[in-house]
């Protein structure tokens, strides 16, 4: 597969500093003509569950040949490896933390290259930020053309098992793992998981608040009123119309959702 | 009119989530050469007329050709439609709820379609996500100049009227509609409704603060004094000098500002 | 040296409004192949110390020749002159007051022009508005290859001294000049003030916490552990691994700190 020549980014960074800015000088020095495209800087600080779960989801609304540099780094200067993989859709750059695993695994995984060849990075390599001198320039040489091989040997990548819910008769013990601006509650239950019972009888609870039923659309359900859809993440969410579920119900990351999939609808 | 391949976004959803990453990603899989600057991506959620005001106070600065894709959409999923609008400078995609009409009508309206042919749009469609399924396609597709007549009938625009200000007899009977970054209220009087009126006798009163006169510029003001400018909307702002007028004031959108034309400049 | 057609964007204007997204606006109408980057748009408002060291820390990241607009601007609309600094890597265009100077000192100084010359502008000039008016336009045009000597007749540069620590027997009294993202506390003293001593004899006391010794990177310190680190300003900074420094210290910007280099490392 050819790089395409876009490069997306992925970090924890943040957008006050210039630390993203830093390495889109370094990706442009390396190949001037990149397109760059930012996903999202705000993963929460080392958070690399999130970072993977957001990474995930995007990857497969880029065109075959992307290159995605993804950056959440709590080892960063450890021993953890730096990697590059190489999928049937595009590549991935980034630490060795499970970070990558879930969108690598989304995109058919080929090889993994453990990088280790000093003449693509900048040098001397900083202890503190290998997204400017390991991975930036990395993506910036998988993007104009160098040959995965030529990064280092291939090896392992650390996995990483997001949650899965658990299923009990016609309950699901399911839990938040994502919440975004908007302040819905994406769970880890998918379509598959509600399998064929009618929208009208899934309910799900969150605390002591039980919504119901399943509905197609934010705005099929009354102005501040709670909701269960079928997101944009494939997943099934909590949200409020016209409002912000996370506020509404208390819920965060982590919080438990018991899916039920053969009450009666709510009146 | 052609495409000059630049395309602008403005939404509310955030930097926090990839779901503008993902909207550029399927821009970019359909018109890979395209050139894609955000206006913003924090408009207050679900808030259709801070939304149209930003867009139409950017639209003039882009080159003729552009394509403006906003997306501030409570109605994702209902039976509100999707639209095209074709101006004299210009083209706007976006949900048919007010958002594109301010920027319309100062663009030069020549027509709007109705966005119903299936073969622009990402499928399935979802419910819940219109940005990336249909607006980003359809942006895409408009700026690498498939005609406009393709993409649905010609329709009617659904109108979104700005709040005017009032006037009574020497005063002007106004409202706060935005605040920016630096917490400068911009107000909905411009500078036709303050005729030619001596600067020097232009005072507004918000709450029980009088603020006078009109100045040329925030640095004409002492530090941390409240000054009335016409600012780069080309409306009249309440500002305060090195500092942040809406935490001062303890103002808002919405709040009421009332211009006084004949007043001798305060001391 | 010739432009090499990138232009980062460096401003304290946020994100939240369209200002940045009207800057390129007008950047892109007069030299539509620009490549623009963003550096940061958080500075604090009116910070030019803040605004002067992000921008230091990042342009000997980009490539040669590429245009570094600044805009950090308290003074716009009063007599402050607006420059064109040539460097022996690259120009910075901006106001004179301070925010280009310790950029351009490291960039290699080679000239200063001061902006007279209203072709290069959009027209008419606002007295609120010189990133829009002033400053992206002459960036576009330099960036497209317009002699330096054409925007106006060479002149001195408002000097901004940054802090220097105070080096007194065996300790070192510095103070915190940048705090990031992820709440790392980064300091006045570079690598040469810490000469060579051994990193177990390092020790900095912010109030009455004193931390030690000076470790490789932030994965060295145990979770939750403060540290210090010479980290990837070159500067040495406080940190907490996986946590955040600012608020664990209770530190920010000015805050003292006392580097001792001959104490032995804490247990």
């Amino acid at each position: 597969m050819k790089p395409n020549g876009i490069v997306t980014l992925c970090t924890d960074f943040g957008t006050r500093d210039a630390y993203v800015g830093i390495m889109k000088g370094v990706l442009l020095s390396i190949a001037p003509a990149l397109r760059l495209v930012d996903l999202t800087h705000e993963v929460p600080p080392q958070s690399v569950e999130i970072g993977a779960l957001v990474l995930r989801n995007a990857v497969e609304f880029f065109p075959r040949g992307t290159v995605h540099l993804a950056v959440v780094d709590p080892g960063v200067g450890s021993a953890r490896a730096a990697l590059l993989a190489v999928t049937e859709n595009g590549f991935l750059v980034g630490p060795d933390n499970g970070l990558l695993h879930p969108a690598a695994t989304a995109m058919g995984l080929r090889e993994v290259r453990r990088l280790e060849r000093p003449e693509f990075f900048r040098r001397p390599v900083s202890r503190t930020f290998h997204g400017r001198d390991v991975f930036a320039p990395v993506a910036a040489h998988v993007a104009r053309g160098v040959e995965p091989r030529r990064f280092g040997p291939t090896c392992e990548m650390e996995p990483l098992h997001l949650s899965s819910p658990v299923r009990e008769g016609g309950s699901i013990q399911a839990r938040v793992i994502y919440v975004d601006h908007f302040g819905n509650l994406v769970t880890n239950v998918d379509a598959a998981d509600l399998g064929t019972f009618p929208s009208q009888q899934v309910s799900a609870s969150v605390d002591e608040v039980t919504v119901s039923p399943l509905v197609a659309s934010y705005a099929a359900a009354d102005p501040g009123a709670p909701l269960l859809v079928l997101g944009s993440w494939g997943l099934l969410e909590v949200a409020v119309r016209d409002g912000n579920a996370a506020e509404v119900l208390r819920a965060g990351v982590g919080t438990p959702v018991v899916v039920r999939l053969d009450q009666p609808a709510s009146s």
